[in-house]
């Protein structure tokens, strides 16, 4: 059995790893450690695991975790992990990490977005974790920058048509809705059930910190450095995240053609389901699934493809794709812990 | 005191009509009816009326609704009202139309959208009742043809920048998301609770039968024909549209520069608010009023304008501009009844 | 014009009261105070308002308040009201305090429940603001108490069973479920989206601060000391209190029985609709509205009765009511500024 | 593996089997029925199995599902099940049946609540299907009667107090709350998005169709006939049931001592949790697990016990439960498949 640790685990997305890792077949949930509910069974925060485990929240070390596992989770926030993260690392583990704090590669864009960086060295190294795009990588890989929830959703609903070179790169438009459990657990006013509950807004118009996250991935893909248009918008429930997308054609394509060219680059993925033509994803249909769904139209009038891309931004988004990353990097059954089904309704 | 009825005040649109009137200091209802309900007081079908007024729905003819009004609204369904619409205003009363059937200009759009119209002479008569637009035309009409809650949402979002000439008309995407209430009180299987609490996705993509309705009002306002790209997309809220709208620029203009272009264009009118730089709206702002609010952001290096506007679906996209535009009619104060200030939480 | 202030308004009541107050025939807003935003207009805070009120808030003292009012209502918490309250009565206005500082009768329930008070004198001067039970001591009153939602909701159910002398009264149970409003606006994880959406739990049970509230007043209403067994429970809602309330009948009694001694109790009240039998009420059909609505069922077989009591926790349950005393503290009509109508859906 | 078939597939009961089935790790589904979607793939009717089940729904007779089954649920409405289930039976294969038709002893009290009945004589043969009850019956049984939602929460919120002989049994009130799947997926008025949302209410007060089964079964483990009070709500969420239920005592008894006698009656339970005292259960905590928390409080004064019990109705009420009881009735490890953390939030 595999020991997992998870470091900074009392979040939404530390406790997703948690709910993920108690029944993934091959591992064992050697740590989780939180400051703020240190000594705290994990039930007493999460009443859900209520006889599901005993495990406490500790208050160990970086050293102290490391020793005990042969995998770590950090899920500690954008300007942390990266003081943490090299001392998870010094020990030899393999560590996954879950902020915002390696998965950018430029130094600079980095701290224009974020602050400034304690550990640079570690830019170079780290890999991205998407496993559609970066498989192989991701297997030998000592460090994983997991990627964002919204660019996640873009990422995969735009890579085959970012490959195909059929879509006007300067033409891309992410009009993404996120549920709110992609604010995190901390109080505050705008995360309140009476703030977000039948309401509905766009927020960050712009000014979104994973813009830079996006673009860097999506100009690998198109093989050149391309910008987007990224509104993100708050939605009324608490997990998924649904981006629909806009791109402009070079030249002439019908949806048939691009859903053979979706079904084609995703032939052999066992996450990413592309929907049939005149489908469109539901996020309530990836709820607590390392799933995505694809849905494509395109008007050819207007010269104008539309990609609707959903999953859940706790799972694909956040944890899931963490443990998918693990699978690879352990040499574990990709799917291991992941082939749950969306509860419905 | 004017006499007002209510024809077809059953489903949502209509009970709306009945709670805005039943307040509104200068009318008196005369009439509510429902084939369906007939007989039962408005409080058993809509419990929220219970104590407050006793009336009931009858099954009377046009004619017996005409004899005792001085206005009546249709709220009949697409395709219904039609037929009974000529028969409101044979009596010369005053017909405010809540369904589609007046409102397309070109008789082939609305027939190959909808079905065979039973009364195409009256498409020319009926004026589209935005008054933002088309204020003084209303005054004078006999027949209004009330706007679609989605085309509301985007011609007030688009029409001082379509007005200004500054945005390239062929590059407009209207990303629109209702809540539930818009799909009407019909029992299908789409509408239950179940199927869109904690979802969210995009429907009718690019086939929706308001995309007309939107091209002929932003046609008249750029001067020229032009198509858009919209998107609607489902809510699990009871009430309320953002739109989320991306234009491109046709040469550099600022956010504030727009910002003035639409504060101009709207600085007599009550109902539309044009938020501050920065400031995007929340429908929940907007939820059971008249008002529209309307954000706007700019990005020079891509060239892209991003509007977002909201209203409340069932009253600025119904039952308020309705009555909005029985005052100007009847030559009452334009807001009156209208005054509400959103609930919040 | 009446002059009227909030004190503390800033938090969900507070700005209720503001909706309210603004759209009152005969009263002027002349101050609204917050210390957190002070200086920020009321929009800012509370989007819903932008374009309709030009009110900012203030950090102004009680005497500078008291010097512009002719009312004031106090929105501050629980322990802090108590040593701003006298300050405002010192100048001869009237106050009206939202908190639980003036409720009880019994200083040492009070400093049981709460905390050490700082103004006990005030306690026998002040008037318990149910309309419906105390209306000529309220017209005469200086400070009014303002009941507690939950309190409101079952002495409303109570009073007319109480007084008829029919029920066992020692047997009563509350079975209260709130919406998330009565929370407050504090950031707390408890009130998180995520923490409450979709769930449902009971708290504070037999143990909440309300029940000694309750049991004072049911006690009034008996003509003897009793007490009650009280549970609330968090519904997912904004608004909203519904109380499932069970009692042992004394002797054989029909649910058409209670039905009339209902009726002839509240035969003048304006605001609370005793419902036909069979019919039971939704918080939907009082939502934003200063409305109780009350179902009854009995089962002579077990000697119980069943009582179903509806009200909005902010207006009827708070603001509203405040209002409502207010209307008759200074010979207003009682419903003035209280007439709308439940916005649904 | 074991061979199962669902008779009657296609509601929310029914989709909520095959999703727990298809991950069971003994099962294989070899047959799912519905006569309204016969020739459909389930993702299409159920968009979250796209790509996770080739399945498509038959219209198959009894006969053809019970030749190529070991085991057939059937999750045909009441009143419809009592016609499949003989033709079920006749093949000698094991029938689990979650409508209400085989669930009451007594023929006349299920021919008041529902209709006449085509089947009586399986009435004695038909095991009520709890475990934690009936453990032992269950195993040898051919014909299980899945218990009823309501029922379930209540009868194990109760079971330890009734068989301790503490409580009064006169005296019992349970204020039930259930999310809207209970209703199914018919499309009806009462379960439309915009009637729920943002509403809570009673229905069915004293007389629900579970309220005979409840008492049938609380009084064999009273021991003696007795009766409850049964009061149900509708909560704006898609699942669970959280029943508050209240008891006089006979004699003093304090939380702690009801407190052991309920950890030791479910002492060897895998899914009834027992919550330390001061802990109430939250549905959001038992969402789409088989899993049944329970925290109680009790009132020395008022000689009263308040028993907080909280399931999924769709899992532990209902496709949960009867995988529990197929696990009993195959030999198969009695918690096989049933073994998910709640997905939280």
């Amino acid at each position: 059995m595999v020991k997992a640790g998870i470091y900074g685990a009392s979040g939404y997305t530390g406790q997703e790893l948690l709910r993920i890792l108690l029944r993934h077949p091959d591992v064992e949930v050697a740590a989780v450690t939180s400051r703020r509910f240190k000594g705290l069974p994990v039930s007493d925060v999460y009443p859900c695991f209520e006889g599901l485990t005993e495990k406490k929240f500790m208050d160990s070390s970086p050293d102290e975790v490391a020793s005990v596992c042969d995998v770590i989770f950090s899920a500690l926030p954008h300007g942390v992990a990266m003081d943490f993260v090299p001392q998870l690392l010094k020990s030899g583990k393999k560590v996954i990490d879950l902020s915002a704090d390696f998965r950018l590669r430029e130094l600079s864009v980095y701290e224009k977005c974020y602050r400034s960086h304690s550990s640079p060295q570690l830019l170079e190294e780290a890999v991205y974790g998407i496993p559609e795009l970066y498989r192989e990588k991701i297997k030998s890989a000592q460090l994983i920058a997991n990627p964002g929830c919204y660019p996640t959703s873009i990422i995969l609903g735009l890579a085959p048509l970012l490959k195909s070179g059929l879509a006007d790169t300067s033409s891309i438009i992410a009009d993404s809705k996120s549920g709110v459990s992609g604010a995190g657990r901390e109080p505050k006013i705008g995360s309140l059930f009476c703030e977000v509950d039948e309401g509905f807004k766009a927020y960050g118009v712009l000014v979104h910190r994973h813009t830079p996250e996006i673009e860097q991935e999506l100009s690998f893909l198109a093989g050149t450095g391309m910008k987007i248009t990224f509104v993100p918008h708050l939605l009324p429930v608490n997990r998924g995240i649904l981006s629909t997308i806009y791109a402009g054609m070079k030249k002439d394509t019908s949806a048939s053609e691009l859903l053979d060219i979706y079904n084609d680059f995703y032939k052999n993925e066992a996450f990413v389901k592309v929907l049939k033509s005149g489908f469109y994803p539901n996020i309530s249909s990836v709820k607590g699934t390392n799933n995505c769904q694809i849905g494509i139209a395109a008007d050819p009038d207007m010269k104008r493809i539309v990609i609707v891309s959903a999953i859940d931004n706790l799972v694909k988004g956040a944890a899931g794709q963490a443990v998918q990353n693990m699978n690879l990097m352990l040499g574990l059954e990709e799917g291991a812990g992941l082939k749950n089904i969306a509860l419905f309704p």
